[in-house]
């Protein structure tokens, strides 16, 4: 039997991938690739786990394997309302809920808040997973600006004024794909912005931690806190595999996305909540988090200078303080898809990036480079064969 | 700022629930709750969870910590094989998807197949979770008769002829909240109808390895394998806090239920999938199984001599032959969500049957009533006292 007859509208609209379908190849023996979101695994804190799981497991004993609130294992957000502080936003374990990863988080304001043709407002480029999050309740989105800072206030503004959107989704720092961090300056006036026009802000902040060189910023959550859903999680700074996301939004909108997310998985698993409570609590984030910067920070520096060193003088690229990726853009007329396939016989993957815009045509000269993945001299090496192909192609 | 203008159509109806409001004073102290549907943590092989922990470190290190394939953890996939295979289905690993809790499988299903305005056939009563599942897509439900023996093929044959279903909801083996099992007869009969009329039915099965009495029944899905989307989880037979759910079912539907998934959660945890890979590979649920029956089977035994007791003459309860529920019902007239308040007057807890239901009305003078939370001294107090509350009624 084929019953694709049954399907809902909104799951064809999911139907033909066209990233998934390019990734594919990037699995082949031999690839050196620059095209995935992947902490490394030498991030993860693997010496402590049988001593974190053993003292779990002697803590909580059965608690720690039971169902449990749908809001979330009341040790995490206890031990989370710290870790919040640090980063200025003041919650208290009441106001912070758990998911399933922030992917979990997405989906649950998705399914709370978009009606069918409900405007979106989102950067161009944006970040993927979000679009994927949204795209089931079928939304129009609404394209914002952006430039090295980030999004430009005055695109938000006129976005606000001329639509009425939603939500507007952002992640302002060390973003993906671009890695592009919004300033101080702009993050007040962003604030100022969606207070004025009483708009919900949806700030995901998966990446701050992996701050490389420079200050920390204030979330713009700290400016507006009354307008923004913040969103972060423990996947890039304890294990992704443990899928802990978490949330502090307004109350209105937090307390049915519980009642959602009841539908969609009950909770989030206890025994990783457990895990995350004791590594938070116990120290050892603040162990390891020195740790993952310092693996992380000279796999940046070596693609930087790699880009410095060969790529052509036409081509431009972020220099992020943090996070997990760079964007390069390269002369209008460059096709990096076409680039992405010659890359590819050459065995080095990345991703065009086109496909984190969602309006076609946009971004056909621009790719994301991930440098987490890989060591120092691997990524110099991509680089190089990356820019013999882009050398190649422009001749 | 209030954002409740912002909410899509959906979530409003999912607005008030009754029985979660109800359900609040149950976990006041000294309150003995049959209303529950949790296994006892004394089930949780928590002598082995070291080991078990350890194991998986050691043999999987970061792997088991890393993200991971939507579909799910390739050596738990390989696992479910033989443990199906004993059920009597027959599945390749690449055909066994694992969801975050059979939750989560049937919000994916929900997803994948529900337009609004859409018909799902349901019993009556039927499981209150999938209702929680699928409501957010606003289908219609079309209740379907029930019996001692579960589904009445007639009814479900006369409701496929009428209605043009999206899906057939059943949980055929120790049903929630009835405890009732559908023989083989009927399976059979059941099975033919779904061919007949190229329907598909989703099985949900998460009791049937909680038997304490009498023969292993074939799931429908062996009966009609293309048409039947069969789930299970490991909630009941390893530990529910892990979250880990699976299911086989058409390939043109189980491959938009992975994409689904990916915007959802991404996966479903890997530490726990691997945990749960050696859970069964290694034989520890072999040996585990036995003990969790012989748990549950003397509470059970204590609530049906309980019943047989102390209860009226005019109530009639199922006599099930495993699972965690047995299902009352009182004569005409009597409204057994009064009687719920005069219980817990009493501390003791039930759920009222008429939450379990889809029209309004029905089941007024029915209740759940849950086994595997007391001991069975506490069980027979219980049902003495709530016997109790129900003659004090009558009068």
């Amino acid at each position: 039997m084929d019953f694709t007859h049954l399907l809902a509208d909104r799951t064809k609209t999911m139907g033909a991938s066209a990233i998934r379908e390019i990734l594919k190849v990037v699995s082949q023996p031999g690839m050196v690739s620059l095209a995935g979101g992947i902490p490394a695994p030498e991030s993860f804190p693997m010496e402590i786990m049988g001593e974190l799981t053993a003292k779990v497991i002697d803590k909580y004993a059965s608690g720690a394997f039971q169902y449990d609130l749908t809001e979330g294992f009341p040790p995490l957000r206890t031990a989370l309302v710290t870790y919040l502080a640090q980063k200025g936003i003041q919650a208290t374990a009441d106001e912070i809920m758990i998911a399933s990863g922030s992917q979990g988080v997405l989906d649950a304001v998705a399914k709370v808040l978009i009606a069918k043709g409900d405007k979106i407002a989102v950067e161009a480029p944006t970040y993927l997973g979000a679009l994927q999050a949204f795209n089931p309740y079928e939304p129009e989105y609404v394209r914002m600006d952006t430039d090295d800072d980030g999004l430009i206030p005055e695109s938000l503004e006129q976005v606000v004024q001329t639509h009425k959107v939603k939500f507007i989704y952002l992640v302002p720092t060390f973003q993906n794909p671009t890695g592009r961090t919004i300033p101080v300056a702009r993050r007040k006036r962003i604030a100022e912005i969606v207070q004025q026009y009483e708009a919900l802000l949806i700030e995901d902040d998966p990446y701050s931690a992996l701050r490389y060189r420079g200050e920390n910023l204030p979330p713009i959550r700290t400016f507006a806190p009354e307008h923004v859903l913040y969103i972060s999680t423990l996947s890039k700074v304890f294990a992704p595999g443990l899928r802990i996301g978490f949330y502090v939004g307004p109350p209105a909108i937090s307390r049915w996305m519980v009642i959602v997310k009841q539908g969609v998985d009950l909770h989030t698993n206890t025994f990783s909540q457990a895990l995350a409570a004791e590594y938070l609590a116990g120290s050892y984030l603040d162990q390891q988090l020195p740790k993952i910067v310092n693996l992380y920070r000279p796999k940046q520096e070596a693609m930087l200078t790699a880009l410095d060193k060969y790529f052509p003088n036409n081509f431009m690229w972020s220099k992020p303080e943090g996070g997990m990726f760079i964007w390069a853009e390269g002369p209008q007329g460059i096709d990096a898809e076409e680039l992405y396939w010659k890359a590819i016989e050459k065995k080095v993957a990345f991703v065009p990036g086109k496909y984190f815009y969602t309006q076609p045509g946009e971004g056909l000269a621009t790719m994301r480079l991930n440098y987490t993945m890989s060591d120092e001299a691997t990524i110099d090496r991509a680089i190089k064969t990356l820019s013999e192909v882009i050398v190649k192609e422009l001749r």
